[in-house]
């Protein structure tokens, strides 16, 4: 494929790789934290998800011939160009599980290696991880609103951002979405594919009637006919009834019908009352147009009859955030904790290499997560980690680690997730986080702190630094 | 290359396509329509991009034996399936010119081919001009107000959306910047790379000063050193200029220094003051963190003293605009105009194959677009598209065909066309496009219109429609 060379990165990891290189320092151990600040659409919570396919890329990264003749032609020096000949990512990654909830500030996943190779995967990981995770988030957020009994369909490769279409279609499923319309996702996922028919198909017949009869002759499981491209209800619906009901008497099923346009709430509606008086409970009612969680929020209340709901352009994009900001920070070098100072106390990072405890409620339910050093037990308090002197009490009995080691030494440890499996522990964790992390309007800050040690040591290397002292 | 298949598309292309063939219907002859309805960014205009990559898709595209197998799993018939294996696209694309401006309702691109193939290829066509043409427009944006004499670099890979990030550098570069972070983009598309450091670099060393020596050694070209990592104006700025002092005694020259927070305005101004009581007046001043038109219009009302504008996030998303709604739709099926009836007047399409005449001002400036069938002579007068009655003169004498053969019987006609012609051309079509159409606020609305015949004829094949008369 086509993506799998090391050249899917920033130049300047490449010069700062050549740099470390030539001055003897490329094999120092550094470690990398990636981890977000804000919540995209005014949200609760982040999906995580894109781990697997970041794995797959770190297993396969490296450069072709090709690929160092054109660096050649950048002007890097021959002996860097001869050591990238070898490169392959060696390192070592704990992260925390894709489908698993994540909130601001604490570490997703940490990157410990030889740190040139820790720079020029950083770019990778970043575009992957925020990406799908971005989804995976929107995805959740529309079946949150939808409710477990409605169907879901992303249809929205032809607007996607390009080649970015594939991993939408992934994390939209990952995020709870039922099925894609795109054929290269389902292949390469093992995601089901769906799809109904366009206007261009009944425009290419002087008769609606017979262009439905002759797509249900060729495609006799799950027809959906799309019932707007003249008069919904004059001439598509009862269409549609004519087709469903010869098709009854061949003992087929017609599966639904599509509306694309006009009031979905009184058109489906309608539409229902015509299909039952017809005595078509089983056909269901698929509605698309410009539906995100707002739209089909407003759709339930008012209790508009769709079964189906098709969602595109909105989902695949982001809209209305078209990034995560997930950010990739140095916080371990050649076994020292390291710090990035800045007037703003949110623009630092946690030193050292860490462990993030969850917290849970006496019902099993997510409370709080607690930032500490790798190595240490879940704390009895935690600290506000940028408002100095706040704390909480926590019950370390309750508490369960989420960094887990998922490649050593450059391979994979545990074997390949699929998609199906993520998606079913998203559904999972989300019925762990209480609602009022979930609501749209102003939802509730989910505690995100520091354990007593990790604020310490952040304190005290902010104080050295501020002083110019040595770390 | 992973995107060469014909699976990267929407499973009801494919539903589609075996509904024609098991009807034999597969070769008739049918064109669609390419266009956009909503200019992004409250702009005046679209920079049309993507063609190459389309046109370079179309030549290659075909279903491996992979495919196939999956597609016979998701239950496709077995007839259908043998005709996918020899599936090219055969067919003849019309377009308006990669880099020209665009507007709303006229046809940017047509495709004329066997109805079966020109639904296949409907969804990539569509993924990839509605994308490119999106982040190009904004590129194109963020250039028209940064002025031709500032350096616009292009990072914002690690934000793209996923494999989008290549598409997003190559339409970035063709919307009016400089160059590219992203490396694989550089050695694709033959863009310009750039790059400068990261804080984890400086952080790796106890010591900034130190950190900019070993990197202006090991970079003497380009060097541009970050200067924000501890104190941009006590520490960042000072060490710069020592090791610009230093390179200089050297033979060596520092290229510039980056701000990457804080106040940009205020620091560019002190930064620039202190290189320059240094004798440093060729040191330029990077400048990045979260730019787009709106803030860089900011920086320069404030008199910034930026020479580079590193622009990420904003750019490669399209924000506030994820996507382009362009749209691909029937106009014309065995010979016979096709429209799609609406009680929009908007959402309807005009019919059967067609030509877009530009026509200019005494100054060589763009003034109208007209759309008319694909044989007709530039007219004098076109209607105005949605308000029946309105209507404008026009000299034909000034008229120039947009629409020109750009692939025929699947092979393309002309050569393949460099990006940085592309941009090129870009440049120069902005400037023929009066100043009223470029500005930010409320742009005047540029005029699109139907020719009388295509008036006409989308007037009767309307009225038939809606007296149920067949076509």
């Amino acid at each position: 494929m086509m993506f799998n060379t090391a050249l899917y990165t920033d130049l300047y990891q490449l010069a700062m790789g050549q740099a470390y290189f030539l001055k003897g320092k490329h094999r120092t151990e550094a470690s990398f934290d990636y981890f977000y600040r804000k919540i995209p659409f005014g949200g609760g919570y982040v999906l995580f998800c894109g781990l697997e396919d970041a794995l797959a890329w770190l297993e396969e990264v490296s450069f072709s011939d090709d690929d160092l003749e054109y660096l050649k032609g950048q002007g890097f020096d021959a002996r860097f160009l001869e050591y990238l000949k070898e490169f392959r990512f060696t390192g070592t990654v704990r992260s925390i599980p894709e489908g698993e909830l994540i909130f601001p500030f604490a570490p997703v996943l940490s990157v410990t290696g030889p740190v040139v190779e820790c720079q020029i995967v950083e770019t990778f990981l970043l575009n992957t991880l925020n990406f799908q995770s971005l989804i995976a988030t929107k995805a959740s957020r529309i079946r949150y609103i939808s409710g477990e009994e409605s169907t879901l369909s992303e249809f929205g490769l032809r607007r996607a951002q390009g080649y970015a279409g594939l991993q939408a279609s992934r994390a939209a499923f990952a995020g709870g979405f039922d099925s894609t319309s795109n054929v290269l996702a389902g292949k390469t996922y093992g995601i089901p594919v769906s799809g109904t028919m366009a206007h261009a198909y009944i425009q290419s017949y002087d008769d609606e009637l017979e262009a439905f009869r002759d797509f249900a002759e060729t495609r006799p499981e799950n027809c959906v006919l799309l019932v707007d491209t003249y008069n919904t209800l004059e001439s598509g619906v009862p269409n549609a009834i004519t087709v469903a009901r010869e098709m009854e008497a061949s003992g087929r099923k017609l599966m639904g019908i599509r509306l694309d346009s006009g009031d979905l709430a009184y058109l489906s509606k309608a539409a229902r009352d015509m299909l039952d008086n017809a005595g078509l409970y089983d056909v269901k009612i698929a509605a698309s147009n410009q539906l995100d969680e707002h739209v089909i929020r407003s759709l339930r209340e008012q209790r508009a009859a769709i079964d189906i709901y098709g969602v595109g352009t909105n989902l695949v994009v982001g809209h209305e955030n078209g990034a995560l900001d997930g950010v990739y920070k140095l916080c371990s070098f050649g076994g020292h904790p390291r710090i990035k100072i800045s007037e703003n106390l949110k623009k630092m990072n946690f030193p050292g290499k860490k462990q993030v405890y969850r917290y849970y409620d006496r019902n099993g339910q997510y409370m709080a997560d607690a930032i500490t050093g790798a190595g240490a037990l879940p704390p009895h308090r935690m600290a506000h980690p940028f408002e100095p002197g706040k704390s909480m009490r926590l019950d370390p009995a309750t508490a369960r680690p989420l960094l887990e080691e998922v490649m050593k030494n450059g391979k994979r440890i545990a074997g390949v997730r699929e998609v199906r499996d993520i998606a079913a522990s998203g559904r999972e964790n989300l019925r762990k986080l209480p609602e009022e992390h979930k609501r749209f309007d102003f939802p509730h800050v989910y505690k995100v702190g520091l354990g007593p040690e990790m604020e310490t040591l952040r304190n005290a290397l902010k104080e050295r630094k501020l002083n110019g002292d040595p770390e």
